[in-house]
């Protein structure tokens, strides 16, 4: 199972390594990370690189494409190279898949076009004016395509992909094998069940960081 | 706030990048990632490199130390240079935390001797003989020391110390600009809440991949 992640500068990193850390469990799972200029890619406060072993040419046919989000997909929405990758990866795919802002570029890609996506929160209008029809869930499916909501979503988004791929006992087993029995501190780590004053925290802050 | 990441050739990549992600977003965050030798430190099936930028000589007094897991902790569980740069910066932390088997290198390191702490489930047996009192819970913390259990534990440990060290109001902002909202797939996340036939496939599995 050859599965693609698309790193760039200004990524955010747990929208990649959240869904690495699930696909990469899966039975004979092959995971390429690969960047329009192979090497390490800085997360978008400059304080972590993730290493990008292969350039977009070298990935031709991975059955599972990962798109992450950040800050960084914002000066590829208009980015030939990527956006053409992506529709060339997607048209052999078996899954395409992103995570947080990550489906602003599938859209812009026109992959979304009339669909429904979600995303992070805080892009969802920008997620409407590409093209896609914005739905606040954490996890949505249309056909082949599954984007997944901000961030941490993406585990969640991986963990019933590799359910659909490998079966849910295998699902089931990375689960474990992950220890994933998540425990959040606070209720409202979603926009509708947040308290409005840390919406509007967050909303003040985030300042283009997603 | 300085925090110091250790990286190790054959770690989890989510076991760092989950605290990172949290505690990136700290008020005057600067994360470090920090390893014997600067430079890419691979996965455990060398699929993807974290990027290290910073040799251990040049991390001395980070406020919060973490130390992530892998089956890379093992060859370092007599590794004097890691022991000695753990027993270091925890001389002067704030707080020092681990993430899966990293709790195996606090025990090494000799800062859990007759301690409670948690790590990934299946090496809890491995955590007992290096002198720690194993619990199985999801984060443990004795004083100034918080560990986690294995792999995904790590953003719910980050969480909570985000919540000490900021304050309440912005972790829970921290947790909606991630939208942590998690919704896994099974039940079962935990080796007291999995069907034992699961428990047994994972075990059976693991052959020394946490």
């Amino acid at each position: 199972m050859e599965i693609a992640i698309l790193l760039f500068d200004e990524l955010t990193a747990l929208d990649a390594v959240g869904p690495y850390e699930v696909l990469s469990r899966l039975p004979g799972a092959s995971v390429s990370f690969v960047a329009a200029q192979p090497g390490p890619q800085r997360t978008e406060n400059r304080m972590l690189a993730l290493h990008a072993d292969l350039a977009l040419e070298q990935v031709v046919s991975p059955e599972i494409v990962v798109i992450p989000g950040g800050i960084g997909t914002r000066s590829l929405l208009a980015d030939r190279q990527i956006l053409d990758w992506i529709r060339r990866v997607h048209s052999t795919s078996l899954w395409t898949t992103s995570v947080c802002t990550g489906s602003l570029l599938l859209a812009a890609a026109g992959l979304l076009d009339g669909l429904e996506a979600t995303g992070h929160w805080l892009a969802m209008d920008t997620l409407a004016a590409l093209g896609a029809e914005p739905v606040s869930r954490r996890i949505v499916q249309q056909g082949k395509i599954i984007t997944g909501a901000g961030v941490s979503a993406g585990i969640d988004m991986a963990l019933r992909l590799a359910a659909k791929v490998a079966g849910p006992e295998w699902a089931q087993a990375i689960q474990l094998g992950i220890e994933y029995d998540p425990q959040p501190p606070f209720v409202g780590g979603s926009v509708g069940t947040a308290p409005p004053e840390i919406v509007e925290l967050v909303r003040a802050r985030a300042n283009g960081l997603i």
